[in-house]
Formats: structure tokens, C-alpha cells, sequence
């Protein structure tokens, strides 16, 4: 605070009244049409410049800025003298009349051919010198501007994602509205289940020792609207995870959730497309071609080592196990042997990458489960450097840079592991080789429908079949029949919208059929008692008669993520939370009063208070 | 499920699949100048009856019903038979053409006229006998209801609530982004903050002893994103109070929530009287007179004894104290000598009303805190029954009953006591008669504005003053003195909008100036810490200029409520809770495994594990 402005005491002094002001425009909303007209804005001290006899102010709103000038032959001595106490991030009122610029224009600006000639100024609220300069791009540790996430919010990056977001938001719910959805709010406090992730809880305080637990998705309720008849739903949700968080995760997440009912696979996506080509329209004057390509989950595995594609360049896959079966190198002729297979990736114009870098995709390569990666730089005239040519002979080689479409300067790098190894570790990989060679343009959107995804996935940690998507996807009617003899090859009603190499949404056709269901359990190795425990009044509802239906669920936060070119969810989230799930601003998670767990019936655990 | 169908075996014979199929309309949404178009309609069959050789369906959907005609000549012989095992609630597809209806027309459908011929039939689900019609205006008991939400949720009333509640989100929405509001989700897991109302708690996991609490309202955030700059914000958000349930009350609900920056009390009225304009006339063709009228509270409490008047009737107070306070009935004249007043309210024409209902009234006044309830029924010949007349001369008799402008055939209430204690019980009294009266007519709208609230009220409890609405509202400028002077006397910049005596909802100007907030944590007893302690991030946030600004929060269940003539907000919620916070279809909240209690290091307390 500064002291002058309390000198005439008090409550006034030094955030002045807007008592009788009405702004007429925010700063960025006027123009060279607007010259000669006597406005009132109101904002944020951007900069102040003292040139001369005269100030100039840059005034801040959510809108862009606006050059204030202050010339003691309009406003006034005392005027003046205000303008002159101005400081950065000062909340102030201006009336004056719009002229054009005196001084050079500013060609960076919407408003830059503009100034106000103030005639009247208010200071409405002084401000402390923030911690980090209110800037795009800011170079400020993210840290230090999440604990000040009042401050960096006023970014204008920022502040342009979060402007997108809620147009996003806004264009979804008026195209599917007019596409007859109807938007239910569906319960937040909700029956915890143990199927998935893990649940946030809520104890109860009239129920003692029972928990609520915070949805992970509508998925039930949507289906259950879908049973009372709602035909057509959607709601921008909330939902929660306890995961450990990675860097693309948050313990609250925003879906844009929908179900339809009396439909099938086509309808959906048909929906979705043109939702998703309007969206990009709208916003970012992106036309999407429709209908937007579609490729199986096997066909995105063996081309791309991925069932989330990134198809803004190549780089795919290719199988050269059929090549390579009889060589004498034993990681790869072992590899086939144990049933998998070996692929390789070509680098186009790599050749030349040093062994240290070479070195370091080995060991991004083994951060994905290869036990190593074997490659072949081919120099500019034609030879190899390569870690097995020793075991291959000439012939051998040359089949495999032939199978690799390998040309100089190409570098090829190969996996032999189990398939399921081998397509994660070239699917990174070919990732981060885009990006080191700059095939990674945030201005293209490339979209992709995956489909058939498997409707089962092994898990070693539970010894069985489990649910690649969840319970009630529908199995593809032709793999019906393997529900009683081959798990692994029933193929699911599922799909997955993938922009960019990032799943963006993804759904299913759900099971309506009693039956149909049953069998599922079965396959998932519930009981009917089990079943019954965990989805009981689903089952229940679907007694009653229950239409086809299918749905789709896009996760807002990376949605938007794309849309604005950043790197993290947090950049779209107004008030995100770091790795460890706490909020660096409100300091929450937080303790509480003894009263209320005594409320809530409950006890930290003795280890817990030992700890203290 | 029948079993003829499942008579050939194989997965889909009692559910047929809608494969090759697309439903061309739904059921009411197609009329006469449909006829001779040939159409594929989907839904339940709300009714089947066979008459002569015809078969007749009822279907529903969404949208209503459709008459279909299954005749053996159209259908052949298989889809008849089908078509003769329909029973209520299956859910069938049908194909045939829109002919004009041949039977007699029914007025009471919008599709009366009209009838489909089917030529194909397929029953995509079975249906067991639900536990109860699936009908308008339902006789089922509510638990019953409840626990069969999924079915409840199909009835024709309860759908078109839901439906409204849809279109009421999205028009709020459509408008509010039309008027520069960007809707910004505020997080779900808060800090939790000792003021207001007990919070809901969700255990961290990874911070053990440590809890997040739900939101009461984004009120802190809405207020941060002010002082970022984003100038209007919206957002329709669920909030959390874990209160003890009332009638008209859920553990999760939800705001229409929004903030303005620079503004003061008439742009929020102004934009907030057009948005309900816009929303009556859309949704109920209803026209909202604008202005809408204003009410001081002291005006509201002094002529209906409530801050929240149901304008529909008149029956207001009549403060008589000036009249009694010589008179001879001690009840009276010991009230005024307290500090107190006698008021009355005249039930006009209920001067015939029973002994035995006057008695009833005078126990729903104690129920209100009254010792008594004295009244003056007035006979057609002007001669009084009186519980006090012996107590009072002729004269005073005739005073108070010209005071009251009682005439014969009035029944005159009166409550002696402290103010607050009249105000409460004939504010309460006057509802009550005037729905014993027919005087409550739900087609009436009537909205009122009530303004200038105390700012404290005293709390018996606590024995100090505490914040009437929450510790930002800013007090009239012209009342600021009295904040170090006489707390009961500060009126506050708050405003709540009420509609037919309902409190839909309110808001107000919050503080955004240092010193006035310091001395407003003064006057409830905070110390600077513990204001710190409890909002310390957005006193931080303050310091770094923050504009003027006011905000607005709407019950969104009790506005749809109101608008869709209900009485009860549960039937506005698609899946609401019970009085005590459980959800009797899916029984939340259950109990939890051990593990995940060990993961949040929790204990549930030795008291209540006895107990089991």
C-alpha cells in the first residue's frame, strides 16, 4: 500500500470507489471505429511508461490491452499526480476519449493504432509487486506459479486456454443439444465399486463406518438413463481417480460424456465426428476431413507398435521376423522361437546419429521393457555401422535393409521381444524419434478411429481375463462364439478417438442382453454373486427391458490440451494439482479439527500418529 | 423372459439384434403430415390389447406415444404371434407406415390422429413386470420409487422434469455465454475450511491424516478468478453440505454460480432479471414483468415477517403494538415492555374457522417458537369470539380490530413476543393459511428482489455476531462507520431473488478492499491469524489488486422445482438421496475393504466397531 493514498483517511483512500462509473467496453473490444467516442475501461496496470511530460499506461483485462494516456492538460494536476503513483498490477478506472495513436503504431497489438486520452482516473485497488512478471510465456518455475495460481491465471497464455476451454464446453453442449441430448447431472456421491481404479471415499456421518466413494465415470448411471428411456444423454463431468498421478493425470478430470440409445457403432461415430469437425471450426478454424479415417486395434499395432497412432508422420512399423527367422543372430531367431516376433523402424536420415545418442534410445528402449535394441546406421555410401552384423552374413543384412525400405543415411532399429513388448517399445520409440526430428507439428490434427480393440487383456497379476475397457462392452457378434473357448480373441464393440498420437475419447457398444451379460461374467470369472454384489442394480435394471445403446466418453482436459498447443493438462485446468495430488495455492489436502473425524467415526491409524 | 423365445437357441432369440435397422423418428414426433411415409419407431410398449383380430401397442418413448396396429394381413402370421406375446415395458422396434388413426381419435395424445401399420416387428428386449405402473402421477410410495429409481425415472412427469431441468441448464448457459460469462470448472477437492456448514471429507491417500473437503460452493475460487481477470465467470456446480436433511434439502446439490467484476448491485439485478426473463418465457411462455420489484429486509420482515415474502397473496403483518400497549392483557403489554411487539395477520373470511383448526394453528405457531397464539374471530354480525376479549375493554376491542381492518367474517391472529419471534411465527402462519385458503396457485409467478440484509446476526450460540451471508459481503458504504460501533445496525450489499416465497437465490458485493476486510474479521472476533489460517490464499490474492466485484448463486433444483410445479426437489434430481443421505437404488454409502481403509491409514473408531 502506498502510504499517500491513505493521507485524507478513511475506508476510500486507497481503493477508490467505482461509485457512479460504468464501464462501457473492455480494453481490446474497441478500434479506429471507435475514435473520437468517450469511453470508461477498467483493468490491471500492465506497464507504466513515463515519457517526457507525458504517461502512458498499458491497460490489462481478459481481452488484451489498451495504451492509456495521461497528459496533465487533460486530466489535471491531481489527475496527473495519481498517474504518476500508478505501479504494475494497480486495478484501475479510466474514462477518456479514443484517439488515434500519437506515437509509432504497434503493429503486436489489436489495439495498437489506439489510445485512451484519460480525463479521469480512479485507482480501485493498489497491488504488491507480484512474485513473477503477469507474462506470456512466462520462465517462471511452475512451482513457484501454481502456489500463485491467482497470479499466473492472469497470463494472457493462460487466460487464452482457459477462454478456449469454456468455449469448448459452451460449442459441445449446443451441438449436442440440438442433436437431442439432454443433460443429466448424475450423482457425486456415489456407491463405491471394486471393479477399476481407486476410489476416492467420502465417510459418512449418519452412517457410521460406511463410505461414499466419488465416481471415476457416470458409466452406470448413463447406462441406467439409458434404461428409464432418456435416449439420447450427456454431461461435462467430473470425475475422480486415486492414482498415482503422472505428468498427463490429475486426481480430477473433466470428461465430456455421452450415451445414446437405439444404435450401433456408425451412429456414434457419425456423431462424434461432426461434433469434433465443428469444435475444430469453430475454434481454431481447423476444417477436419470427415469421415475421419479408421483402422483396426491389430492393424494400429503392427503398423505403428500403438492403439493410439500418431499419424502426422510414418516411421512404421515393419515385421521382419519372416526374414530374419533363419539368421544366425539368437536374440532374433530366439525371440521367433518363443512365439514373438521382430520389427524394426527406420529413421529416415538418421544414419549419421552419434552412439551416444544411439545409446540413449537403447535405454529409452529398456524403459519399455526391451531387453535391448539392435540397429543399423547405413552411411551415406552404402556400408553399415551395426551391433549384430558380426552374427549376420552379407546376404542377410542386405534382405533386412531391403525389408526396412533402408536407404543411406537411414537409421534402423529393431525389437525381438514378445509381440506385446516389441510393438510397446517401437510405438515409444518411433514417438520420440519424431520428435527429436521434429515431425511433431502442434498445428496439424491428425485424427483416428481405433475399433475392434480386444475385449480381454491378460493380466499376469491376477492369473486371468480381464476387461480391456469395462464389463458391459459389447463383444463383436462374429467373436460371440469364443466367449466359452478363446478369450483372447473376441473382439469388443469398442473404440477410441485418438488425435495426434493422444487418446482423446473413446467408448463402446454395451451388452443389453441378459445373457450376453452372464456369459461375460462368467468369462471375467465373477460369480453371479459377485456380479450381483458389484453391479446388482445395473443387472437389476436390465431386467425391466433395456434398449441397445452405446456411448462415448472424451476426456476434456487433454481435448482442450491439443486444441491449445500445450504440453500439460495443467495449462488447461484453472486450479490443477501437482504430482502428489495437493493444490500448491489452498495448501489442500489438509488436517482437520478432531471434531470432525470424531463426527465421521473414525481414527487416523495408530502408524500415522506415531509418525507425528 | 418368455420362453418360446429362446426356443431355437442361440445368443439373440430373446433379445433380436437392431442390426441393418435405423430408427427413422421417435414416437410423438411424428404427426398426420407424416401419413403414408413409412417410418421405424423404437421404444417400450406401454400397453398391448387384442382387439377382434387386431392387435393395438401402445409405444413410448421420450416423446411420448404412438399408436401401433399389428393385423395378421400387414405383419404375417410369425410377426403377429410375436406381436401377441408383447407385454408392458419390452422394448421393440417397429417398421410399418403412418396412416390416419382407424378407431376413434384420442384428444389426450399428440399423436390421437394417427396410427402405424407395422409390417416388421423386433423385440430387442424382454421386460419383467416392474414393480409398479409406469405412469403419470404416480400412487407408489416413494421409497419404492426410489429404490426402482431406474424405473421411476420413466414416468411421463417425472421425464418431462428432467427434460426441463435439461433445457434450463442449457438456455442459462446459451445466455450467460451470450453476455461474456466463461464458464470455469473450480476443483472438486477443496481445502477444508472451518466456517459455514460441515463439510464433506475425502481422505488423501498420499498425504496420510490429511483430507481434502468438498465444496460448499466455489465461492473462495469464484472470487480468485476475479482477481485474475476473467471478469465474468459462470459455472453450474454441484455443491456439498453434510447437514442433517430437511425436506428441500440433499447432501449434494446444485448452483447456477456466477461473478462479475466491476460491477455494482443493479448490473448484477440487471443481467440476472433478463436471464429469468429469458428462462420463464422459453421454457413455461411465462412473461417475467421487468423491473422485477425490490424490497428492503426490513420492509420484507416488518410487512410479511420473512425474508423471502410469497407475493402471490397479501395478509400482511400489521404491527398493533401502538394500539395494545395500554391495554389491559398482559401477554401484549409485557411483550412491548421487553423490547418486543404485537403483531397480527387477518385471515380474511376464516371467522367461521372451528375451534379444533384454530387450535391446530396456534400449536404451528409454538412449533415456531410462539408461547401463544391470540386471535379475534369475527361473526357475521360483528360480535367477536376471543381468546383475550375478557382481558380488554369494548374500546380497545374495536381499536385493534379497526387496526387490523377486520370485518365480519375475519379471523385475526396475533404474536406477542421479541421481534424475531413474531416475525418467524406469523411469517410461517400467513404461508400456512394461505395454503389452507387455495391462496398458493403454482401457475403464478411472482419474483421479488429483497435487498439490504443486516449484515450480522447475532448468534445465541457462539454469543457474538456472526457474518449473515459469508465474511466478503461488503456493507453499505453508508453504514461503514458502525463497524467498530454497532455491528446490528451494518447493513450489507446482499440480495437474494425470490420466487412465490421460495429463496432461489442471492448474493452480493464483496468486499475488495484491505482495510474494510480487516475490519470486518474484527468485527467477528477473528484475529488476524486465524482469518488467515481460514482464507489466507484469498487475503494473499487480495494484495495484488483485485477489482470490484459481486457475484450470484442459484439453487438450480429449487428454480426447476418452482418452474416445473413440484414439490419436492428430489423430483427434479434424477437420482436423489433420502433424508438420511443414502441412495436407496445402488444403498450408498457401503462399506469399504480393509485394504482400501489401510491405504487412506484409517481407522474406523472402536466405538462404532463394538457396535457390530
Amino acid at each position: 500500500m502506498m502510504p499517500h493514498m491513505r493521507q485524507n483517511g478513511g475506508y476510500y483512500k486507497m481503493a477508490e470507489s467505482m461509485q457512479g462509473l460504468k464501464r462501457t467496453n473492455r480494453c481490446a473490444e474497441v478500434g479506429t471505429a471507435d475514435i473520437g467516442r468517450e469511453v470508461t475501461v477498467m483493468g490491471w496496470v500492465q506497464k507504466r511508461r513515463n515519457l517526457g511530460s507525458l504517461i502512458f499506461v498499458d491497460l490489462r483485462d481478459r481481452s488484451g490491452l489498451l495504451q492509456i494516456l495521461f497528459d496533465e492538460n487533460n486530466i489535471g494536476t491531481e489527475g496527473f499526480e495519481k498517474a504518476s503513483s500508478l505501479r504494475s498490477e494497480y486495478v484501475i478506472a479510466v474514462t477518456g476519449k479514443i484517439a488515434k495513436r500519437s506515437g509509432a503504431v504497434n503493429e503486436n497489438l489489436k489495439t495498437g493504432d489506439i489510445e485512451v486520452i484519460a480525463t479521469d482516473l480512479r485507482i480501485l485497488s493498489e497491488a504488491q509487486t507480484p512474485p513473477f512478471p503477469i507474462e506470456a510465456d512466462s520462465n517462471t518455475k511452475e512451482d513457484l506459479r501454481l502456489k500463485y495460481r491467482y497470479l499466473d491465471l492472469r497470463r494472457p497464455d493462460i487466460q487464452a486456454n482457459i477462454m478456449m476451454r469454456s468455449r469448448v464446453a459452451t460449442l459441445t453442449r449446443a451441438f449436442l443439444a440440438n442433436e437431442g441430448f439432454l443433460e443429466i447431472e448424475t450423482p457425486m456421491l456415489c456407491k463405491s465399486t471394486p471393479e477399476g481404479a481407486r476410489d476416492y471415499l467420502v465417510p459418512s456421518r449418519v452412517h457410521p463406518g460406511h463410505f461414499y466413494a466419488l465416481p471415476q465415470s457416470p458409466q452406470l448411471y448413463k447406462q441406467l438413463l439409458m434404461c428409464s428411456g432418456y435416449d439420447r444423454y450427456m454431461q461435462i463431468a467430473r470425475c475422480f481417480r486415486d492414482e498415482d498421478l503422472r505428468a498427463d493425470r490429475q486426481p480430477e478430470f473433466t470428461q465430456i460424456d455421452m450415451e445414446l440409445s437405439f444404435v450401433d457403432i456408425d451412429d456414434v461415430i457419425d456423431v462424434n465426428e461432426r461434433l469434433l469437425a465443428y469444435l475444430f471450426k469453430e475454434v481454431l478454424n481447423v476444417d477436419v476431413q470427415l469421415p475421419i479415417q479408421r483402422m483396426t486395434w491389430q492393424e494400429a499395432m503392427d503398423r505403428f507398435g500403438s492403439d493410439k497412432p500418431d499419424l502426422r508422420f510414418g516411421m512404421e512399423l515393419h515385421d521382419v521376423s519372416d526374414v530374419v527367422k533363419g539368421c544366425g543372430f539368437g536374440v532374433f531367431t530366439g525371440a521367433i522361437e518363443n512365439g514373438g516376433s521382430v520389427r524394426g523402424i527406420n529413421a529416415k536420415g538418421q544414419g549419421a546419429m552419434p552412439r551416444k545418442k544411439i545409446d540413449a534410445l537403447v535405454d529409452f528402449a529398456k524403459g519399455y521393457g526391451a531387453k535391448g535394441l539392435a540397429y543399423i546406421a547405413i552411411n551415406e555410401d552404402g556400408t553399415y555401422k551395426s551391433s549384430f552384423a558380426k552374427f549376420m552374413t552379407d546376404d542377410e543384412m542386405k534382405a533386412l535393409v531391403t525389408a526396412m525400405e533402408g536407404e543411406p543415411g537411414d537409421l534402423l532399429l529393431f525389437a525381438a521381444d514378445r509381440n506385446k513388448i516389441v510393438w510397446n517399445v517401437l510405438g515409444a520409440l518411433r514417438i520420440e524419434l519424431a520428435g527429436q526430428m521434429g515431425l511433431l507439428d502442434k498445428n496439424e490434427y491428425k485424427f483416428l478411429w481405433v475399433t475392434e480393440f480386444p475385449q480381454f487383456e491378460w493380466s499376469d497379476e491376477e492369473n486371468r481375463y480381464v476387461a480391456m475397457h469395462h464389463p458391459f462392452t459389447m463383444p463383436m457378434e462374429e467373436d460371440l462364439d469364443k466367449l466359452d473357448t478363446d478369450l483372447g480373441a473376441v473382439r469388443a464393440k469398442a473404440y477410441d478417438i485418438v488425435l495426434n498420437g493422444t487418446e482423446i475419447g473413446g467408448g463402446s457398444v454395451r451388452i443389453h442382453q441378459e445373457d450376453v451379460q452372464e456369459r461375460m461374467f462368467r468369462a471375467l470369472g465373477f460369480t453371479n454373486e459377485e456380479a450381483h454384489e458389484k453391479f446388482g442394480f445395473l443387472l437389476d435394471a436390465f431386467k425391466y427391458g433395456v434398449p441397445p445403446h452405446a456411448g462415448l466418453a472424451y476426456g476434456l482436459d487433454r481435448l482442450v490440451m491439443l486444441m491449445a498447443k500445450c504440453d500439460s493438462i495443467r495449462d488447461v485446468i484453472a486450479f490443477p494439482k501437482v504430482k502428489d495430488a495437493s493444490c500448491l495455492m489452498t495448501e489442500a489436502p489438509g488436517t482437520v479439527d478432531a471434531k470432525q473425524l470424531e463426527e465421521l467415526s473414525l481414527d487416523i491409524a495408530a502408524a500415522e500418529q506415531d509418525d507425528k
